[in-house]
């Protein structure tokens, strides 16, 4: 299985914050996480508040140890809010099952994923996206 | 009391999985608990993303704690979410109340649970059923 | 980087309880996690008490996070018992620094641990490198 | 008060990782914490184990929210191991006594801390105390 590396992964933080700026977007912070959900790289823009590092894990945790992007993870939140309660209580309440959080494939294969938070989940989403593009990589949000 | 062996705890391992191929699901993850909800078995299939050992833990434990299949602890669920929220209280989140969680029995006596995760929930109960037949006992799920 | 795959977990888990029958040991428990610490295969022996999953686990999962195998950990602990009781702080307790908790690699590369429990730590490394050897893997112990 | 920036945290994880290049350490791992001890920036190199992150924000998490650098935590749990046990207590867990943990000032204020590790502790430090001055903080290790 293929793993993200740390070029791809500064990339990816480095872009979306870009992407942030351009859209004029709120302060965001952005994590990837590799294979195995832990933390790879990380930043917070000035100005955005303390706890985002938790959002952003939480986001791309999700991700990764369900094999699911935060928008099917809302859909299922949607219409069976107790499994998504029930999936944090497994995962020590690690998960935040709203966009915002990516999976990161290279052709099929997950070898990551990426988590945005600071503006709307749908900015975030975005602004993720392009980050992953501009790795060369794929991503699905 | 009787309880569960590992021989046949792993032939529904083994079976469980070999029906998903047949069925075609997605890879699949299998957990068997013992009376006292501790591991048996388990086995994740090559592609099943990686936090699918607590979820499958989670639907046997649920089972196997209550003495209630997943589909049970399902219907209560949607009536009365709030129990369910506060049997995950209880058992400190590894409660998982969604069909694939399946009690194994011997005759009338409960000697384990099996929890299947990967595909929906209903073919993961198909999956773990054809596995508990294939050990020549009976599932409740 | 390579990953652990269910076939070779199979054979380390089978050929490890087999080495132990063979020795002569107390009932085993055998885990084999991935790179990122989660669970890929497990068994536990008719008669092994059942807390043993927790344990098996414990040692493999240090191996993995920190890189370095249950007899490493040991030392570490031996010298500066407070470090080790930190790492388990960051790692919730998961970690339980004894022999027994092995890396698995494909040459250089780690692929996985395993984690055995049961018997004397020494007697538990020494049937874990077996397993691990069946499968034609290296072992760091 | 004065906040670390993310221009700064950059360069301090970036100018870390070259200082163990160079040094010709193991892969490191380099988070950069605030002054409430909030993640601001984190890198882990290609090869580092996956749990990392926690040692390095361990090690961060003690300076900043005792104020004592890594080697005084080290020096006092030394004396007295169950004083950083009761610290580890009332943190969660999270704080890390030994060298790695350095805390950052501009001037005489304290902006934030480094968390370096990988190598032996002694190393982690001095390439975490050369990544500050790249940034043209201080650094007190």
């Amino acid at each position: 299985m293929a793993e993200i590396t740390l070029e791809q992964a500064r990339t990816i933080v480095r872009e979306t914050i870009a992407k942030g700026r351009e859209m004029g977007l709120k302060p965001l912070s952005v994590v990837v996480l590799d294979t195995g959900g832990h933390v790879k790289a990380f930043e917070r823009e000035d100005g955005a508040s303390p706890g985002r590092f938790g959002i952003a894990q939480g986001k791309a945790y999700g991700a990764v140890m369900l094999g699911m992007p935060g928008s099917a993870q809302m859909a299922r939140a949607e219409q069976q809010a107790y499994f998504m309660a029930a999936v944090n209580g497994v995962f020590g309440g690690q998960v935040v099952p709203v966009p915002g959080g990516i999976l990161v494939k290279d052709g099929d294969a997950v070898i990551g994923a990426v988590g945005v938070t600071g503006d709307t989940s749908d900015n975030d989403a975005e602004a993720g996206m392009a980050g992953i593009a501009a790795a060369g990589l794929d991503g699905a949000a």
